[in-house]
This record gives C-alpha cells, sequence and structure tokens, in this order.
C-alpha cells in the first residue's frame, strides 16, 4: 500500500523516511523499493548513510543496485569500501557498467575525473537530427543528462556539442554537423575540481565534457555534482581560516569527537605561546621597569592579527576563484604591502595621539605608534605571503590557517615591539 | 568578417573580448553585435561593466537589448541604475517585456523573487505530450530553459512538472497530466536564496518553481543562478570570519581603496586595544610585582581567541548549510560547553606542568593554568553564543566577524587571567 506514494518521492525523500524509520523496519522497507530505487537513493546519500544501507542488502543486491547507479556515484562508493569486498561486487555486476566503474576508479576523488560520469549521450557526426533525436530516446533512461548530445567522429575524437533545446528547434533531416558547436570547452581529466566549477559557472553550462589529449570524450561532469564541489570548497575555505579540524565534520557531533579534533592545533598554539613566552623573558627587565608596555601588547598583537587575517582571507578567495593567478603574486603582494603601509600610518599616527594623551608620554606614544606601523606592515605581508607560499609549495592549505597565522604575527608583532622599547628605554623611564 | 568568430563564441569569451580592446574600438565592436548577443553579453558580466557597455549603447539600443535580455537579468541590471532612467528604458520597452521586469523589481535581490526569472515554459493540464513539445518548440528561442514544462490548470495554479526527458520517452498522444509529477517541490517568493540554493542541491534539479499563496506560478530560478548565488554566500561567511569588508569586493583591487574599506574595522579594534589597555591600568602594578605574568599573556589571549575563532566558523557553518535550526541552538551551546571544558582541562593541565618546570613557581603555574580553564570556556561559548545572538536579532551577520570575536576575547581572558593573579598575588611574590 506504501507503492504510490514512494513512487511519488524524490530521492531525497526516501532517505529522510528510511532514517526515520526504526532500524527493525529498515530491511523490510528497502524489500519494498526496486534495485533503481534503491540505486537512486543511494546517490543522495554520504557514505555512513550508503554503509548503512549495505548492510541490509545481501551482496547480489548490491550488485544489481551498483549496476543501475551512475557509474560516478557507483565509483564514489566502491572508493570508500574495502579492497576485497570491491573485487566480489565487481565481478557480480554487469560486464559493462563494472568495466566504467572499474575506469573511474583511477582518478582522484577531487579531479575532473574524480568527479565525471560515464552516463553521457555521444552521436557520431554523420548523424541526422532525426536520428539524434531517435537515439536519444533509447539513452533517455539510463543517461545523466539528455540535455547536451556530445557529436564524435570517426576517430572517436569529440568535434562538436549539440543542446536538445537547438536539437528541438532545428529540422528533422539537417545534419547534426550543421548545428552542433564546434568550440567546444572541453577539461582534461586532472584538472582541479575548482577549476572546472569555475569554468561551468562562467559558462553556465548543465555538464561540461573530459577528454584525454587526443581530445577523446573520456566521460562529462553535471551540474548538481559541481554544486556539491562548491559546497565542499566553501567548506574548506572557512576551515582554512579557522582550522576547525577536518572539513567534513558535522555541525552537531559528539562533544569529545568534536574535541579531539580541535585539541592538537590548540596544543601546536599552546607549544608556540610558550615560546613567545620565552622570547618575552629576554625582554623582562624592560617589561620590570616599564610596566605600562605590558598595557599595549593586546593591543599591538591583536591589530597585527587581524590585518594578517584580513590578507590571508582575501588570498584564500583569491586562489578560490582562480583571479589570483601565478602572474598576479608580485602584484598582490606589492598591493598589500602598500595596504599595510597606509594602515599602518592611519593606525600609528592615531595611537601616538592616543598613547600621548593618557599616559602623558610621546615617547612611549612614539615607541607603542611605531612599532605598531612596523608590525602592521609584517602583518599583511606575511598574511599574503604565507598563502601563497604553501600553496607554490602544494602545502596541505589548511597549514596556513588563521591561527597559525595569528600566533605568528603574536610572536614577530611582539618580538618589535618590544625590541623597539628596549632601544628607546632611556626615553621611556 | 569577424562575424564567424563572433557567433561561435560564449557570451563569457565576448565580454573577454570587449574588455581587451582598447575604448575606441569597442563602440565598433559592439556596433557588430545585434541585440540577441549584446543581451547575452551583458547578462554574464558585474554590474560596473554592464555600465561600461551600456554608456557605448544609446538608449533606444539599450531598451531593445534589454528586451532581449531575460527578465532576472534586465530586472537585476535596471534595479542598479537611476530611478529616471530606468522609467524611461521600461517605456521604450516592448510592453511584455516591461511588465515582467517591473513586476520583479519589487522584490529583494537575495531572495527567491529576486533570483527568479520569467521566462519559463508552462502548459495546460489538457495538453498532450505532442502538443507540449510543440509548444516548446516555438518557447525555445527565448525560454530560460526548456528542460522542465510546468503544469498549470485552469486556475493558473501549479499542479505538476515534467522533463523534457520524460516527454521524450512518452507516447505522443498521452496526456500530460498522466506523466507529470504531482508532488511539486516549489519555494514562496520570499524565501532566502541560501535556502532556495539548499533545495536544489538536495534535489539536484535544474530548475525550481516559485509559486504565491494560492500556488500560482511566479517564476522559475535557474541552476545557473544558484550557482551564483552559492559562490556569492560562501564569499559573505569567508568575509564573516575575516571582516575584509565588502564582500563583492575584488582580489586585485587599489590599495587606496582595499585600505580604505579595512581601515574602519581596525580603527575600532584600536579603540578596543585601547580600552583594553586601560582595563590592564588596574593591574598594572601587579605587573609590576611579578613581572613574569606579562610574559604568558599572548599565550592566554591567543589560546581564547582561536577557540573562539573554531566555534565560530562552526557556527557560521551550521547556520549556512541550515544544519543549525532554531531547535538546535540550545543543542550546539551545551556541546560547545562541553568542548570547551575538555579543552580547557586538556590545555590547562598541560600548561600547569611546563610553567611550573620552566618558572620553578607552582603557584604561578596554577595561576596561568587556572584561567587558561576558564577563558577557554567562555571562549568557546562566546564564539558560538555571540553569532546566534546577532542571527536571531538579524543584525548585519559581519558584526559578527572573527576579528571581533578574536578582540572582545582578547579583553575578557586578560581580564581573568590578571584578576586570579592579583587574588592569590601573595603566593607569587
Ligand atoms: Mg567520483
Ligand atoms: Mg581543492
Ligand atoms: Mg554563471
Ligand atoms: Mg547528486
Ligand atoms: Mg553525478
Ligand atoms: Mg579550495
Ligand atoms: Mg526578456
Ligand atoms: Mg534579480
Ligand atoms: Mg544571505
Ligand atoms: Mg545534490
Ligand atoms: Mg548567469
Ligand atoms: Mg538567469
Ligand atoms: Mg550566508
Amino acid at each position: 500500500f506504501l507503492r504510490p506514494l514512494i513512487e511519488e518521492l524524490q530521492p531525497y525523500d526516501l532517505g529522510q523516511v528510511f532514517f526515520q524509520l526504526n532500524k527493525v523496519y529498515r530491511r523490510h522497507f528497502l524489500d519494498m523499493l526496486n534495485p533503481d530505487e534503491i540505486a537512486e537513493l543511494l546517490e543522495e546519500l554520504d557514505f555512513e548513510e550508503q554503509r548503512e544501507i549495505l548492510t541490509h542488502l545481501g551482496a547480489e543486491k548490491t550488485s544489481k543496485v551498483l549496476n543501475r547507479m551512475s557509474s560516478d556515484e557507483a565509483a564514489d562508493l566502491l572508493g570508500e569500501l574495502e579492497e576485497q569486498n570491491v573485487q566480489s561486487l565487481l565481478k557480480n555486476m554487469e560486464r559493462d557498467e563494472a568495466d566504467k566503474v572499474r575506469a573511474l576508479l583511477h582518478y582522484p576523488e577531487d579531479t575532473a575525473g574524480g568527479k565525471m560520469t560515464m552516463e553521457y549521450v555521444s552521436v557520431y557526426d554523420y548523424y541526422t537530427v532525426e536520428e539524434a533525436i531517435q537515439y536519444l530516446r533509447r539513452e533517455a533512461p539510463t543517461a545523466e543528462t539528455v540535455y547536451y548530445v556530445y557529436v564524435i567522429d570517426a576517430n572517436d575524437r569529440l568535434v562538436g556539442v549539440v543542446s536538445l533545446r537547438e536539437l528541438l528547434i532545428a529540422q528533422p533531416n539537417t545534419q547534426i554537423t550543421d548545428i552542433m558547436y564546434e568550440r567546444i570547452i572541453s577539461v582534461p581529466a586532472d584538472m582541479d575540481q575548482e577549476e572546472v566549477a569555475k569554468l561551468l559557472e562562467r559558462y553556465d553550462f548543465l555538464a561540461i565534457p573530459v577528454v584525454d589529449d587526443d581530445q577523446r570524450l573520456l566521460g562529462i561532469i553535471t551540474v548538481d555534482d559541481i554544486i556539491d564541489v562548491l559546497i565542499e570548497e566553501a567548506q574548506e575555505d572557512l576551515a582554512k581560516l579557522s582550522a576547525v579540524g577536518q572539513t567534513e565534520m558535522d555541525v552537531l557531533t559528539h562533544p569529545f569527537s568534536s574535541a579531539r579534533r580541535r585539541i592538537p592545533w590548540l596544543i601546536l598554539l599552546l607549544f608556540i605561546g610558550m615560546f613567545t613566552a620565552n622570547l618575552l623573558g629576554y625582554f623582562q627587565t624592560t617589561i620590570q621597569q616599564v610596566s605600562a608596555l605590558a598595557l599595549f601588547m593586546p593591543m599591538i598583537a591583536g591589530m597585527t592579527g587581524n590585518t594578517g587575517t584580513q590578507s590571508l582571507a582575501l588570498v584564500i578567495r583569491g586562489l578560490s576563484s582562480g583571479q589570483l593567478t601565478r602572474e598576479r603574486y608580485m602584484q598582490i603582494l606589492r598591493q598589500e604591502g602598500i595596504v599595510g603601509m597606509i594602515i599602518g600610518t592611519v593606525c600609528g599616527l592615531l595611537i601616538i595621539a592616543l598613547v600621548t594623551l593618557w599616559q602623558g608620554n610621546p615617547y612611549l606614544g612614539l615607541v607603542v605608534g611605531g612599532s605598531l606601523w612596523c608590525t602592521l606592515l609584517i602583518g599583511t605581508i606575511g598574511g599574503t605571503l604565507i598563502p601563497l607560499l604553501l600553496h607554490i609549495l602544494k602545502v596541505d592549505p589548511t597549514v596556513a590557517s588563521g591561527p597559525l597565522i595569528t600566533t605568528l604575527n603574536d610572536v614577530f608583532s611582539l618580538m618589535i615591539y618590544f625590541g623597539f622599547a628596549t632601544m628607546f628605554l632611556h626615553y621611556l623611564l
């Protein structure tokens, strides 16, 4: 009696129903679904949720379901399972489907190859519009998208693209080569997923073809998967600025697992803090003699950390959006250097005035303001240079996180501050 | 002689060519384009770029181009122009097109209404598949998408959706009501754009319909515009964590304008820094008597700022992704409170050991470690509570930015630290 309801539900909603069911009913629920429906359901779930569903399916039914999943999703799922499990599941799949999935398993997850699917529609260049539409009809039930038809020549090279919109408008007996769009925009399999997303955004496509060096069509990447890429990359950027740890983390989670993920970072920062304390120890007599110096420590360190974070955010965004190409590294460094000097001059002059008025000691004002000028300049340049360097060195980007830059800025800025103060100590006494 | 090239170029590429041309050639280049092509070109540009192009078009040609633009883009463009200009341009447009744009101009930019377009394809529920395809053919040249057909009843209520894929597979004489999908997923015009994006991501749709209270179809939002929403919202979140100022800012820009945008924030933080210095003034004798206390100030303030930023990032992500609904506010607060205590205990014990070993003074260790425990707890709770409160109060979210939370944490943490130190001063001497 649930069948009519099930048929009307979207895969996402089926998932909602499944996970709201008590464990004992879950198997019965899955029994009501055919392999096609389970395949659609699985495609919309995280791996953990997929695993929960797989535990209720036998090995045989799992292979059947894998046959019906789109190849990109099947490969993503198998990529997470244990090697021996994968081999036996592949063996039980239909030959064609297994071959597709095997091919896809080779590509790294965050590249064009890792995001592409094999279920595209392609026709030869001698097809007419009518023949192409006939072929589309046959492929419609399994294709990831039927809205773009890729045209290939006798050597299997991609030579054009036609949208179904254009096919609909064209005369049935027109040659497909007459209406196809020949200036194809395609990507290589090793292109970073973020760059693919950028291209798709730019051209407003629903899918983009992936080709090899000989311009042979390997697969296509569809817009729904690009949306997932954009969300993933946005979370990665947020994590970089805050070092919350793994990006896939749920917002609501067990406090212990959340703490475990955050503690390594904090302990690293704690040791840097102890190291800073150690360095400040060299200036302890200065502090003893002019204890007013200690009052401005948070201001100096805080302001430097903040300018650094601002520059860091700018660079992260520039790298993510692709605006910041390698040729522009010098340009942004010069820009941020000048920004640092402007900011330093404005804030430095202001602080000289404020400190002089408050403490009645112009020399103290000059020491605080002068150090602030230097540290703001260093902060902006550091916040720009460090992520760029790490990007060039291809270091895990979370290393260039906001907290690290803030903490490094703490150390440098306070050393400069107390260095200045010690140099001009006899004016301050 | 440039025509064949122009015809093969995508709108984005046309834009690239245009802006690479010397100013004097730009008008000639535009003269070569017909209104349709200029319309497509404009749709892919920022407002500043659009304005540059409009200066080369006469008022008459501008109205012609506006006729050809999709209504959402035309409304966005007109929404940026001066009121009187808008009225005269609307008057010169075709009646139908002007009416659509006028209707769209009422909706706030970041809502479903602000993102929707009127160029959808809808058919009555008495249509057959064949009739629907015929109608699609007629509408194909102007529709934003022809891949979804919306079915309406005699009262203009949205009663179903059919994809072109399903139309292709179906028998030509089938009634459209027999194959349409009736459990429509639609949004109201005032829904936040971010929520719309979430829905589209969830269901992998290419477009989503916008309806009024009577389920009448107002427009559709297409996936390409949702991609732009995702990019915009991601940049907004990054800006929140770093307070770089306006989110639309280019990464590479004039240093003066960049500095001007960043300085107000820094000056605010500078005054908070001076206020902190003022508060610390009350503890100046404590610092004078135990100058070693100053050495740990950066560590205390830095660690507290960092845990606060981690919590802040978590909340920003939770709010953005929609995981953090109002009912879960208490849950995340409790979670972060427990996390704060765990982190505080681990880091606090570690610091007691380290300080005692280094300074040979267990009381100093206890003061530093004990304050760190308190400040880490306050930091996580503050980093969670402040953005949630601002979200409830609907305050501009950039106010809850990372730098502000870091700076507030500086003040509170140092007050607690020196408060403890002063309380136990006779043990420290
Ligand atoms: Mg994959
Ligand atoms: Mg990446
Ligand atoms: Mg776009
Ligand atoms: Mg998907
Ligand atoms: Mg896919
Ligand atoms: Mg990235
Ligand atoms: Mg129009
Ligand atoms: Mg709009
Ligand atoms: Mg918003
Ligand atoms: Mg999706
Ligand atoms: Mg667009
Ligand atoms: Mg649009
Ligand atoms: Mg947002």
